[in-house]
């Protein structure tokens, strides 16, 4: 259906539209505001140069589009008494987002020093982009936010991920038609499939076209109509259509479009919550059309600007300088007639706050968007009741990520009626072999639905789209809401969200600086399928390049874990479930894996982050060893532990000692990450002179970026991923990247002074063991049977 | 409209359909020979476990799909004798393609000792996904493959970008129904609006619906066939579906789908090129619904396989042991009747080869697909003609990009007839500041235009849309065929491809060591817009981290500038549009930055990589300096000017050495990248033992991680940006980061051992400095007018 201007029937009374009318003015009053002035926020004085700000910066293009969204939603929130929550896709409109929150009252309950009076505007204009003020974007800073939106994509997946086990919430969400040609938004359109109409909130996008981005226009709006509406309804949207540039028009289709919208939604909810429908419903979407810069000059310098792109930032760019502008900036801001929304002191007028919800219902109050507040604890169990028995080391192989899975059944099945916990990953919880979670719950899925399916769940709290952009989205939206979960993803692809993260990682170092955001849950990936063994796959599944960008961000934010078997993958990710405001990345395997340490040690080494294992080595307590054997992952420690156990059978004078390192970040200097070592601690471990063979996971070189400032660092050797990726057996991915229990040894040989000569024999033997494996491997296409069998002789 | 199965007249004669089904059924065999067999490729003995390979790895589920649009592309291309190129989307099915080209004979000739014969198919059997043999998917060892697959999301991008300028040319395209549920695949289907009938060809998307991922149905193959069609209108598509398990009624209905199809898009292009229509048009695209693993069996140990998920991998896992399983995988091969497809020597027979095309019509033998045998040379200019005078550094300011621009234009119009190079970006070229090639090309649109629309040209060969995931896909495609190109972005966003340049600096790797793939043009990223000056936009458009992440792949495919100025970014441009087989990554400014060498000087030094700036310093020839000032990039290059300044002001007596980085990899060792400098010119820069304080544009870790093996390594200290990111001046995004001039100052002075008391009060003044902009930048809003209007005094 479409409420189109020209023909949208006047539900609102006048006195109702003025006062919406009003409060729309007074949002693009103060947005106008935000961007130019520093002085003189209600005009009170003719508009001179020195009220401007030296340095014009914002985006006023999609600001008044913003305005009528806030504004309109505030009427229905307060018409009909429901919780919202809005996602402004288009976050670079920061000012129309900060202009809703001062009006509203929100914003000087959060800051209290901008008064919802003429010195508070004053100074809520002043911060706005200015040298330790307040960002341009909606941003943590920004009451009511959890979406920052200045890289673009993530609003829809977001908004989904907050309305997931929010049955009484509405999530709003504004898609930039801008924002609506990139890749992640475009797949977020098929969240619908997935959202329960019985245990989930609505998500109401509005896709707002204005028609331009930077300097461009945009694909969608340069659609037709028709072609526009069966794309909408391919996503399985029904679309509502706003479109005109006139205040009063809009303002009633508008009205009328969130009335029809939400009785849809209504409607839809009640049908599968009271009658049982079991139908996956067409959820309504808003197509806002309106003017770019709608509301700003319509013209500067003879070219246009309201309408198109050249309304994308700052209007007029020469106000302090051009006489000219500065009168047609003071014109277009009394063009909203701030006297009549403002009142002597500078505070809103009551028409202006007609439409404004109360407490709680305020957008910039909702506690939704500052999840933290709505946090509970998981329910987590006790790790002794999943973990493997280990008596002695290297005896039995689990598969880790299996053994986690069962854990994470527990928690699933614990928080079946709190749903509070979700996870999520791309078509791969079960080949990551997670998929004993499906015993507690299904799979989310609203589609079709064939008899041969199975763990296909309507109610489902497993999420599984092959996309990791909407899986990152959800977790995200569902986190910032006050929940928890978990990301499982194959180790290379998790650099699809690269960029994704980024953002997150962000948004949590600037909340942990505010102290009115409560920490919320940790996000959490769990990389698994990893480098090392992509069996299937081969090169263009393998990149352990995850973890290095992650460790570039802000060190209060990242945690990395590489738990090197069952028992301390299970210690490892309790942790992570429990611990607030991180991002934890755990790098685990899921093919069978020595178990090395049992619970209470796995604990202690976990704890400990970093730490000796003495019955792996074969030093003596009276002298510092002639060598150390670093790892990190699981592959990694198999290997040193086999390179320790050939130097104990081939060089037994030698003092070999074995660390493994689970928390990579324990390697950098405490004063540059929390979880950092002093210089002692390290030099306890590696020695602040003995030769270091370390076995890595990943790329060799993060080792020593991490490591490079400890006494002993010109005497440590890393081995790790090269780049050397192909589809072959496990053994030959090692030698291929020289990290083998043989190359290993061979290290140790060439770097401790003064062994005997029969190092030299044993250090052929090595070379020697390499060759058959090449030779083997080429001719059976498995590994070599030392190697296929071997296991650890403690 | 639709071609179902159940009405579709039987257009091809039954000698054709026999053609096509042997064709096919020989493929089949093939795809599960690959599987399974490291001997009796023909079967002609009774299968027993020694035949079968001990490791079963690859993806049989959409092998039969591929080989059915395989089949039928062949019959097209001969009946029309067309040119064509193939994206195989589901990458993962390698059997098929490997299967499509050893038959056609293309494989042979690309590998000699893989022969058309009995022989040739064992060793093509065994060599799959076999230690030391080819990788299980479509890959740069398979002729005709411009596409991976692996990492899913990119099939279609990559085939806009293949269709671009080749006018005579049909891309197909295999999107797999599992890969249209990514991010950078749903964008991408927009790509037809900038497909410009006239001079591009044309891409015909084959949407595979075999209904299932590796564990979970597709969201695309349980919608509605309305709901889907919808869908595929509203991206622009006139869809045509073939749906069915019939193989004969399938081959009809692929077959009348391809005719109808190719007639339309004929219809379409001769529209365009002959009656000169500008309607944007309506392309057709073929759905295809067929079963996952089709021809497989029906049932594994009582699971239900064909048909469903369990059909992904490797249908019967258990051959070698479970005699069952052995008589049901020998049963599966006869079931395609090899004798009647191969002859006694084991070579196809006549029917089978019936639709193949001849020579380079051969999917596995197209020019398109080893585009290095296209790539002409890039007419690019003398570098004087757009370089900017420069007698003194420092004197005059640039903005580098905008001169860049002028050369861009250049190239743009040099190629106008010949069409073979496209500059991409996601809605920034403008503001990258590259807007001058507008004088030489539109940009590409062909959508609707409105009167104020600028520079949009139905035939322009700008591309701008706000996907990086589309630009990045279509600038692959087009290079992977042969011509070249440019992409600019704004570094911080770079991120969001981190994953898709991963997959094609892989293939890079790969093919480099082909002797048969001819070397194409180097894809080439400018990151402008960059961390130090996000001043509209603050935190959440800063991350210098993508020059991490490219430094941490295949040495022999990276390679990183940052050059200073104007000049050197010419000469850094220039270098990298004439170069091969690379990923080149030019960090350069869009905001004015002072020109501080000639062309002459600047092509030297870029040369060189990085070198001394003796006139910047204070150091005599006759000594060592007292200490080293290194820097990389514009801002920290500016910074480092400044201090050497001021030191030379305040601190005379010191001798200080400036050096400049502009190939970052210099800093690594030679035997690590072959553009490392040796420890004797790395020496000869920064000395063995003077303190050097090294102010790098990105993460400073970076340089450390670089240079650790450096034998004065211990000696530098670099400053770079820390996550401390926000929207505010120019100046004080430098001095929150500790970049800043004043502390570099101080750097120096707290690491150059035995300096005068002096020392102290200078460095008192360069805290007072700080101080002073701290007070300043707030009052103000505005930088300190000495750091404002600070210039070189040579």
């Amino acid at each position: 259906m479409s409420v189109d201007t020209r023909q949208a029937p006047a539900e609102l009374t006048d006195e109702e539209l003025q006062a919406l009318d009003a409060h729309w003015r007074a949002a693009n009053y103060l947005s106008v505001g935000q961007i130019y002035l520093m002085a003189n926020p209600l005009l009170t004085e003719p508009l001179r140069p020195e009220h401007i700000k030296p340095r014009l910066l914002g985006h006023w293009g999609t600001s008044p589009g913003l305005n009528l969204v806030h504004t309109h939603l505030n009427r229905v929130i307060k018409a009909r008494g429901i919780d919202a929550l809005c996602v402004w896709g288009p976050g670079h409109g920061g000012p129309a987002v900060l202009a809703n929150s001062w009006i509203e009252g929100s914003y000087t309950e959060t800051y209290p020093d901008i008064t919802r009076d003429a010195a508070g505007m004053a100074r809520l204009f002043r911060q706005f982009s200015f040298p330790g003020g307040v960002p341009s974007h909606v941003a943590p800073e920004t009451p009511g936010s959890i979406h920052e939106g200045g890289e673009l994509g993530y609003s829809l997946s977001h908004a989904y991920g907050a309305a997931l086990d929010n049955p009484g919430l509405l999530v709003a969400c504004v898609v930039g038609d801008g924002e609506a040609e990139t890749g992640p938004l475009a797949a977020s359109w098929h969240a619908n499939k997935f959202l329960d109409p019985v245990h989930d909130g609505a998500v109401l996008p509005i896709l707002h076209l204005n028609g331009y981005k930077i300097a461009n226009p945009t694909v969608l709006a340069r659609l037709p109509e028709t072609e526009l509406d069966e794309l909408l309804k391919g996503y399985g949207h029904d679309p509502v259509h706003v479109t005109g540039d006139d205040p009063a028009a809009v303002h009633r289709a508008m009205a009328r479009a969130m009335d029809t919208t939400l009785d849809k939604i209504a409607a839809v909810q009640r049908a599968a919550r009271e009658d049982g429908a079991t139908e996956r419903p067409r959820w309504p979407v808003i197509v806002l059309r309106t003017p770019k810069g709608w509301t700003g000059p319509k013209e500067v310098d003879g070219l246009p600007v309201e309408g198109t792109w050249r309304a994308h930032q700052v209007p007029l760019a020469g106000v302090r300088d051009n006489p000219e502008h500065l009168r047609e900036l003071e014109a277009w801001l009394r063009s909203y007639r701030p006297r009549e929304l403002f009142d002597e002191q500078g505070s809103p007028r009551p028409q202006v706050l007609a439409c404004v919800p109360a407490g709680p219902r305020r957008l910039g109050a909702t506690p939704h968007a500052n999840g933290g507040l709505l946090l509970r604890e998981l329910p987590l169990p006790a790790l002794e009741r999943y973990a493997v028995p280990v008596d002695k080391p290297g005896m039995t192989l689990h598969e880790p990520t299996r053994v986690l899975g069962e854990l994470l059944e527990h928690v699933v099945r614990e928080t079946a009626q709190r749903r509070d916990f979700r996870l999520v990953g791309p078509d791969e919880t079960a080949s990551n072999r997670l998929d004993a979670v499906y015993a507690a719950s299904g799979k989310a899925w609203q589609a079709a639905t064939l008899e041969v399916d199975e763990d296909l769940d309507r109610h489902g709290r497993v999420m599984e789209i092959l996309s990791e952009h909407t899986c990152q989205g959800w977790l995200e939206g569902y986190l910032l809401t006050g929940r928890h979960g978990l990301f499982s993803c194959y180790e290379a692809f998790a650099h699809i969200v690269d960029s994704m993260v980024n953002q997150h990682i962000k948004w949590l170092r600037v909340t942990r600086r505010l102290p009115w955001r409560a920490p919320i849950a940790s996000l959490n990936y769990l990389l698994t399928s990893h480098v090392w063994r992509q069996d299937h796959n081969g090169f263009s599944h393998q990149d352990p390049g995850f973890v290095d960008h992650i460790l570039n961000k802000s060190p209060e934010v990242v945690r990395v874990y590489l738990p090197p078997d069952a028992n301390t993958l299970l210690s490892v990710a309790d942790h992570a479930l429990r611990s607030r405001d991180y991002v934890n990345v755990i790098v685990a395997g899921k093919q069978p894996c020595f178990d090395w340490l049992s619970m209470d040690q796995a604990r202690v080494h976990c704890t400990r982050g970093a730490g000796i294992w003495d019955w792996a080595g074969t030093e003596d307590d009276t002298r510092e060893p002639d060598v150390v054997l670093g790892c990190a992952g699981d592959v990694p420690t198999q290997e040193v532990l086999a390179a320790a156990q050939l130097m104990r059978r081939h060089l037994p004078q030698l003092s070999v000692r074995v660390v493994n390192v689970v928390d990579i970040a324990r390697l950098l200097p405490s004063e540059e990450h929390p979880h950092g070592m002093t210089d002692f601690e390290y030099d306890g471990l590696f020695t602040q002179d003995k030769p270091v063979v370390f076995a890595y996971h990943g790329y060799p070189w993060l080792i020593h970026r991490l490591a490079y400032r400890r006494t002993g660092h010109g005497n440590m050797h890393v081995r790790g991923y090269k780049e050397i990726g192909t589809t072959t057996t496990p053994f030959d991915m090692v030698v291929r990247n020289d990290l083998d229990r043989y190359r290993l040894v061979m290290d140790v040989i060439d770097r401790v002074p003064g062994l005997a000569v029969r190092a030299a024999v044993v250090r052929q033997r090595m070379e020697d063991a390499r060759l058959r494996h090449h030779e083997w491997v080429r001719a059976h296409g498995t590994d070599l049977p030392e190697v296929a069998d071997w296991s650890w002789e403690g």
